[in-house]
């Protein structure tokens, strides 16, 4: 049996939990190692040596280290091809470029106002940490812009990317579930019919009901 | 001879100048095709339909339609695996993970600092928009840290990557040639010994000259 990869980290965090959700729909065997990031453990020089910039998920399979939750999926796409969902990563050059696409729009557009409402909504809160409403409201307005376009996109197409679920889909996941499930910005997405159809279909594989399980029993 | 690929977006743009660098490296023959931004082109409706978000570039291949720089090198390096530089995405899977995972640190920790510094330091004075200084520090400061991780890794190989220039050094061209040639924050690559060393052996290829090229004489 081959060695199960390693995964350092919390899964109550976004970039965790969307490592975790592309091992379960790759059906890659994984190990979870606890980061205590409250106390510092991701700063220590032992974290360091894997994790360059200080932050998780750090991820070791072998003797190949990585970081970037967005790099060590399409890494795990590319090692394990042949194992559990093999569309996730597209099965021909174009079906991959347009997956590339949307998850760079993921990366570059939609994650960036999503992870401060997360922050400031969601996690700020429980840590009496103060919210900022101006960057509230200028995050949901950049959001809200993010979402029409993927409005637009919806209609034509039942996933981001084309008509397969793909890495561009899952990687919406860890931000999405928490706007709506831990924030009042939920509307966002449940009021638009393509988005919503498309939320509610992507939220309910059982890969991701398996994480969303994972964080309940860590917190 | 194959029909060239269509580039939409004026070079000074730096998503732009990523596609061009990139194109150059692979020997990829290209037409740029111009988008006046100041009368709001990006955001006409024959425009939107082949960038959604109304961003620049654009990128055509006959009718393959593509957005998000990132996105785009990475299917002209697969599309054309046999033209220029071989080795800009890697040549097996371990160093293109590396390559995946450099390029990612630049899309999410070394991007958002510097394009706010470029557009605060380089730009907004051309366009006489008033800079925000408090954003301008917050941003100098993490953009600090992140090169402190960079200098640490550029000790250790003399690239990003690994051993070979890759697209994770070419994506970083845009942003830190104006932040060193066009701001007064030059000194945060330059005084450094290996961000130094290796920000003058990037920049001075040619494929980036010829770039830079571009941009003077579209200006």
């Amino acid at each position: 049996m081959a060695t199960p990869v390693k995964v350092h980290g919390p899964p109550l965090s976004t970039a965790v939990s969307r490592v975790l959700a592309c091992l379960i729909e790759k059906d890659v065997q994984f190990q979870l190692i606890p980061v205590n990031m409250s106390k510092g453990e991701h700063k220590s020089s032992d974290f360091l040596k894997i994790q360059h910039f200080g932050q998780v998920p750090a991820f070791q399979d072998e003797s190949t280290s990585l970081f970037e939750s967005r790099a060590i999926c399409r890494y795990v796409c590319e090692k394990y091809a042949e194992k559990g969902n093999k569309g996730l990563y597209g099965s021909n050059p174009l079906a991959k470029a347009s997956i590339d696409q949307w998850l760079e729009a993921e990366g570059q557009s939609f994650n960036p106002p999503s992870s401060v409402l997360v922050f400031q909504l969601a996690f700020a809160p429980r840590m009496k940490i103060k919210q900022d409403q101006s960057l509230i409201n200028q995050n949901h307005d950049k959001l809200a812009k993010v979402l029409e376009v993927y409005e637009k996109r919806l209609g034509e197409s039942r996933f981001l990317a084309g008509d397969e679920f793909s890495l561009a889909d899952l990687s919406h996941l860890p931000n999405t579930h928490y706007l709506v499930n831990a924030t009042d910005r939920g509307e966002l997405f449940t009021s638009k019919k393509n988005v919503g159809r498309w939320w509610a279909e992507i939220s309910s594989r059982d890969s991701w009901k398996k994480v969303v399980d994972m964080q309940k029993h860590s917190s």
